[in-house]
């Protein structure tokens, strides 16, 4: 009698966002008349760059002829591609990353949810808290974390490393050595960011104690500050011990495109196996590849034209973040990040609960969010509003922000 | 201190194709003044049809502009290429499934290698021998199956269930109960079928033990013959213990464009729990949809004009088959499948083993195709060759195999 993995009973509710999205479909249908103005999942609204426009009808002008058409990718992705990512995001940067360490993917959700495969059953993770979820549900579902408390909103073996205002939202190394570290830089929720010696200080600590870094990196393209690194093989001694993952979505708007890839680097062996031989089998056997016509899409964002319409999308997000972050900040509210991400993580007024809030701010102005506490424990108190609206409707949220 | 999931130590060598792969490009840069023609991996070569490419640059226009720009896709598909499915490839053939059953992903081969996860960690699957290795090394890679063994070709803890000609490539119904029961149907690689009869009695042995059948019916546009079913969901009491998957790839040429889905009907229930729900779950956590721009495409498979395009692929490749088929029994050759699968299915000659034919047919006839015993144990002393290469190649390898 065949039996369910039972660890999916384990997870409290639904995935994050699918669960608010509900919620707000029900306040929408009940309220017809309502205008709902969205700044809650981080889902871009401007269209492609023109560059990238160019490249999938080009594309698809080629598979429909026979001479040019393209089946199946190779597995771990169109060398055209790989080449590209090598020289524009880590050799033109003094990071030593061959083309063969690079697998393209059908995005960074997918790659941070299926990494935790490569580990054994009994691994320990570490995460920052708050922490974007997929990690976490994608290691619970693989029979990892223990068992959920609701009071705490903790899982009993995950090692929590807290980022709060209180601790200027730089994680405390852990006492106990985790076995993966999840780290999301610039942070997902908070906006916040790492210098480079608080990031070697991570770097130095994985490589001491035996530890892997997962580091998502799909927000750099955000990065403002000189001091922040873009990838962490910017730091000494990284490419022993981090996996990189980054993403098309944010940068070039390819949220409904589906690309993104992960960096294994050939330096990394654990117990003498190569981790990168280990996910290009996975890559063979679990994956077809993604779309050739998204690949030459990804390829354009490298392109001069493609690189300027990337930095005309990060201006306009950026300056509506500059728009929230500095009219929540008039209005009186405490506000972090915003500066290298376009997220604004703000502290809830009046000792609201990040749920409290969400329904507050649902009902009374009709402006979506995300509730903190969403994100881990560590969250509870505080709200991301994302700067991925369009500057209209960042600019309406907040005129409608008005307690 | 990190450990890996020694479970991907267990696999033998690489995923069968990469590993072909890699033996044909050793050949050809031994060999640069020949000209290989590949009949091995089920890639297809001819372009997608006009509607799907029409399809597709509308979809591109709608993505350059902000009011119609589409980012993150709804976790389980668009609503308007779920509907297109449950209408025309279930409702219209009798089969009551509804659209909120329906999946839509990047493909058949990630989903087939994913949803053993939503089964126990001791889950005993079934497959037939010979079979598509995806079944096998997923769930080897979370840890089932056992221990292989080289001298048979098997792994200690699957229940093997042999297609051979000698049973007329019909699975006997396994002693010992299966928790899984994976077929593919049309069969890769035998290109054989089963009658709805026979079907049937693999779903009542299913239903009566409490098992659940993971259909894949990647092939079932080939079906020529009126007695095959092209959905398990013909077959009464199927909606109880099957899980049906479909893919894009082989009738409308999208195996570089990337589209697939996922049946799981609301009535299967696994200990109290929906399947449907967990996948649901997966879904939302693990995975970030198909490109909108690759589901107008896959929406645009079932107009009119679609529907005539992959009518004439299917022409276009059934009639390579044919070529193959009878090419090969004109030389006297044992030959099975090609009349409702794309593959076609051959004793080596001579009582050669599958890879002595490989590497026979590879060095003196520059044709490339893949060694029976790669799929499995009982497919040792066959060949598949495919029906997707081009009418010429087609003709060109009949005519180059003269032993």
């Amino acid at each position: 009698m065949v039996r369910i993995n039972t660890n999916y009973q384990k997870l409290p509710g639904n995935y994050l966002f699918s669960g608010i999205a509900k919620k707000v479909a029900d306040y929408s249908n009940a309220h017809p008349d309502k205008e709902i103005i969205r700044l809650g999942i981080g889902d871009v609204t401007q269209p492609l760059p023109s560059a990238v426009i160019s490249a999938l009808h080009k594309a698809v002008d080629e598979q429909a002829k026979a001479s040019s058409f393209r089946g199946y990718a190779p597995d771990l992705g169109y060398e055209f591609l790989r080449n590209t990512i090598a020289q524009n995001d880590y050799i033109s940067r003094g990071c030593d990353i061959k083309n063969d360490e690079i697998f393209i993917s059908d995005g960074a959700k997918s790659d941070s949810g299926s990494i935790q495969e490569l580990f054994d059953a009994d691994t320990v993770i570490a995460v920052t808290d708050p922490v974007y979820p997929v990690y976490i549900d994608s290691n619970v579902m693989a029979g990892r974390c223990g068992t959920y408390d609701e009071a705490s909103g903790k899982w009993s073996d995950i090692i929590y490393m807290p980022v709060t205002a209180e601790n200027g939202f730089v994680p405390e190394l852990p006492k106990k050595v985790p076995d993966l570290i999840y780290l999301c830089l610039p942070n997902n929720p908070t906006g916040t960011t790492l210098t480079k010696p608080q990031l070697q200080d991570l770097v130095d600590y994985a490589n001491k104690n035996g530890s892997i870094i997962i580091y998502d990196a799909a927000y750099e393209a955000y990065i403002t500050e000189e001091d922040v690194p873009h990838s962490i093989y910017e730091c000494e001694g990284a490419t022993n011990c981090a996996i990189e993952i980054r993403s098309f979505s944010k940068n070039a708007g390819f949220t409904g495109l589906r690309l993104g890839f992960t960096v294994i680097p050939s330096d990394i062996k654990v117990g003498g196996v190569s981790l990168k031989n280990m996910w290009a089998r996975r890559h063979g056997t679990r994956f077809n590849g993604a779309p050739y016509i998204v690949q030459r899409a990804g390829e354009a964002v490298y392109s001069d034209e493609g690189k300027q319409g990337v930095k005309e999308l990060i201006s306009y997000y950026m300056n509506n973040a500059a728009i929230i972050r500095n009219g929540l900040k008039d209005k009186g509210y405490e506000v972090y990040g915003g500066v290298n991400a376009p997220y604004i993580w703000m502290k809830t007024p009046d000792n609201m609960t990040s749920w409290e809030f969400f329904d507050l701010l649902l009902e009374k102005a009709n402006v979506v969010g995300t509730p903190g506490s969403g994100f881990g424990p560590s969250g509870e108190g505080y709200f991301r509003l994302t700067a991925f609206g369009t500057k209209e409707n960042s600019e309406r949220a907040l005129k409608r922000i008005i307690f």
